[in-house]
């Protein structure tokens, strides 16, 4: 009990589940056969008005469905293959371009009537390959003609996300894999332990050529009555590993609370309680509206949550806020490990890793949910439940002010809306949050937490490349890097970037004489 | 109704509720005659053994006024002066020596009993001068043994804070001033005016001695029904204010919400419920006890909130905490404005001045209140009923992780315990809050908020010394420089500072050959 780690206790950077390691496989995505397209293609949404819809509205599971199948048929003719063998990788909403969205924009916030206004037919980007191959193409479908109106083939090294198919295909190449037998046996590992890979995707170094890919493999040894508590460990030696067997020395570090003993059973419980319900509407399927705030919500394949029109008090304030980045650089420079780099958006999607979210335990208060639509690989569109919520927050004390004289104290509190994602990629897990005040002030908040990237360590050693955060297990050192993409619109779209600095003024005769200025 | 001021909307920083000017008015604090000492000396309580007391505890009343009775008896024989001459500016607590109070805990948090600690005699520490002269002194009175134990002669320049003796005798100088009615009577200002005087207290600059004083008056000349709106404007000419009389052109910025029109009608309700009751303990007055940490909490009238003895899990981290100093300066050279800087502690005294809190205005959810006890110059004591107060927030996600293949989420919420203060100098306010994390982590959180300090200005004219917030109102720039005074003693008393850098290494062919190092 002594050893167990306090649940509640530990901050994200203290989270530790046990080892991971790294091995190398070399792929070139050949001789790729059959998978199985379960829970693809959900039921068009039957007598829906594609071009009803909002300019900026999320695609659709029709649209996804609808953009798939053309492009699947089209690209099956095209590359004489079966439609089948056709690899959806990416199905995003292609938005309408800016000069023209300007103007509609103004049309919709102006005087015009609903029924005058012109519309712009939506369309969708596919980004796809041919089973096997790694050759990408793009097209675009205009969904309101359900027609392909172009297709592009991308330069070689051109690259898509890792997607659940090339899982299952690294998953098979490891696991058949003499070097892998070999090490797995050498580990000595108990035999109900069973084994698992994590994929890390990466372009090439200098060392490799760009048509090879390779991953990382992450290993769970020791899976509890069925909750994976990741209590991860090394299938073979590496730099940091150099003796000894896989788990000699290293101490379990379970976080499932099903797992732990009770902890911190001193917090009284807090709820947050709007008993006459929210204070923002959502209409459109897509518009919100709160205190003076108005915009667009979309949920993006690639990016997550996509902010559209964002007004304020009937003000334009941006045509356009998105996460358009996200990259992990690890900071071992020592073979394997210097290829330990994701772009965790261009190589799985934000919109694809989004978290189904819970209240009590991602929220308090009243929510609402957003669920996301993103495609299959098999041309399908599947649901994620509650995705993205929007809800408000009590933001504390937000003027105050007592007259010295009359002792009269006056103050308002602060009310925020925030509209929130979180994803999960592997060990990491990011919550994500756009912050709206009512100061007309958006501040974007972003957490890092879930589990650090941890390796085997020879016992009593260190390493300058990490941290040792639990006796054989170092987590190496890395950064998280967060790309936003603000498209501003402040009063119009001729917007510049002002810097103010105060600077004190030298100390004179004429202006400064006391140096206070 | 359109040119009102959204009272919901504005940030702090857009606050502004009229004009300030200065005039100057030169006082050697001579000439004062009778006070009324009203609410003053308020009951000892009788029963309390002083020596029972935690040598961290705040002064009680009884305390405070047995320190104040021997110190003007004693000072009245002295200085062949009435004890009622003698004004007590400040009545502290005289912690212990460090050494023997870190002996002292050292037991207290071992294993020794109660009943066979050492006591250290409570001591008070007394400013006192006397009535109409500027000579400072300072007493230390042992409570235990009611007795004066020294008596110090400050040097001349010493300052005591600006008190309310003081400021009474501001109004009168000011009031009789010749200068003073002939600049009032210049403003043309309607006849049912009320006007008011802020003084401002400094030291000297270079062109006065130590021994003036000088003072900053405000006016506030339109007292609407009893609510001091402080819609306040200039009495005479300055740098700024060349022309015309005092109130052309300018417009009311009411802030007060029984003065305006209702805004903000669309937000809903949102209430923090504690139905359990709250997670923390108060034991002893002032033994603060909240999942792994433990402190002990002091009103001191000059510093506000103090905390002694921080301590997580059994282990020491902070022998003392405190704001020791805020100053604002303001950066307009011109004479009279280069004078206009505030040192509130020093000043005023941040216990001196905390506002009673309030629940709904200052904070959602259950709270604990500390009252304050300060003293009068009389010699009294006084309560400020809800002077501190403590209490649990939410504090979003603390980890989360989500298992990519088992799509198990596990998620914890972090709670904050905040301990928060709000102080009223004049026009500004200041809300002043440690918080205490879940991870043995502290953040100390200032909010400025209030009003900004203003004057007139000429129509149509701008200054690089400040901003023009409303038409003939132009706030001052300025600078808010808090103070905060750390006593570590993490696990023992030699603490020394590291500062961690991450820096990237040259790229080279030994070490980091791929550059990510
Ligand atoms: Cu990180
Ligand atoms: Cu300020």
């Amino acid at each position: 009990m002594d050893d167990a780690v306090d649940f509640a206790t530990s901050s994200p950077a203290q989270r530790v589940t046990g080892v991971w390691h790294v091995i190398i496989v070399y792929s070139r995505l050949t001789g790729l056969t059959a998978f199985d397209p379960a829970d693809a293609a959900p039921k068009p949404e039957s007598g829906r008005r594609l071009h009803r819809l909002h300019p900026f509205s999320s695609l659709t599971a029709h649209e996804i469905v609808t953009a798939a199948t053309i492009v699947r048929q089209n690209a099956g003719l095209r590359h004489l293959v079966d439609a089948d063998s056709v690899v959806t990788k990416a199905i995003t909403l292609l938005e309408p371009p800016k000069h023209l969205m300007v103007q509609y924009l103004d049309i919709e916030h102006g005087d015009t009537l609903q029924d005058e206004r012109f519309t712009i037919p939506r369309r969708a980007e596919v980004q796809y390959c041919l089973k096997g191959t790694t050759q990408m193409y793009t097209s675009v479908v205009c969904l309101a003609l359900a027609q392909e109106s172009s297709q592009v083939t991308e330069p070689k090294h051109y690259q898509g996300i890792m997607d659940p198919i090339e899982h299952a295909v690294f998953f098979d190449v490891v696991g058949s894999s003499p070097e892998w037998a070999a090490a797995v046996s050498s580990l000595g590992l108990p035999a109900d332990v069973e084994l698992s890979y994590e994929p890390w995707p990466y372009g090439a170094d200098k060392d490799t050529g760009p048509e090879t890919q390779m991953a990382l493999v992450r290993i769970d040894p020791m899976p509890t009555e069925g909750i994976a508590n990741e209590r991860i460990s090394s299938p073979s030696p590496g730099p940091n590993w150099t003796t000894g067997t896989a788990l000699d020395g290293c101490q379990p570090n379970d976080y499932h609370p099903d797992l732990l003993p009770p902890s911190r059973q001193d917090l009284r419980p807090l709820h947050l309680v709007q008993p006459e319900g929210v204070s923002f509407t959502v209409t459109d399927g897509s518009l919100v509206e709160w205190q003076k705030w108005q915009f667009r919500v979309r949920c993006d394949f690639r990016e997550g949550i996509v902010l559209h029109d964002v007004r304020y008090d009937d003000r334009s304030l941006f045509y356009r806020l998105s996460l358009s980045e996200m990259t992990v650089l690890y900071a071992d420079p020592r073979s394997p490990y210097h290829v330990k780099q994701g772009f965790d958006l261009g190589d799985a999607g934000a919109g694809a890793v989004v978290n189904p979210l819970r209240l009590g335990c991602d929220f308090l208060g009243s929510i609402y949910y957003f669920d996301g639509v993103v495609n299959t690989m098999e041309g399908g569109a599947i649901t994620i439940p509650n995705a993205i919520c929007l809800h408000e927050e009590d933001g504390g004390v937000l003027w105050k002010h007592t007259n010295d004289k009359t002792e009269a104290a006056v103050s308002a509190r602060s009310r925020v809306l925030v509209i929130q994602t979180t994803m999960t990629l592997g060990n990491y897990d990011y919550i994500l949050a756009w912050r709206f005040d009512q100061a007309a002030g958006i501040t974007y908040e972003v957490s890092a937490t879930g589990i650090v990237s941890t390796n085997l360590i020879d016992p009593g050693t260190s390493s300058r490349w990490g941290t040792v955060v639990s006796p054989r297990v170092i987590a190496q050192n890395h950064q998280n890097m967060f790309c936003v993409r603000l498209d501003p619109a402040i009063d119009g779209h001729q917007n510049s970037v002002q810097v103010e600095k105060s600077v004190p003024l030298p100390l004179d005769d004429e202006v400064n004489t006391y140096g206070n200025a």
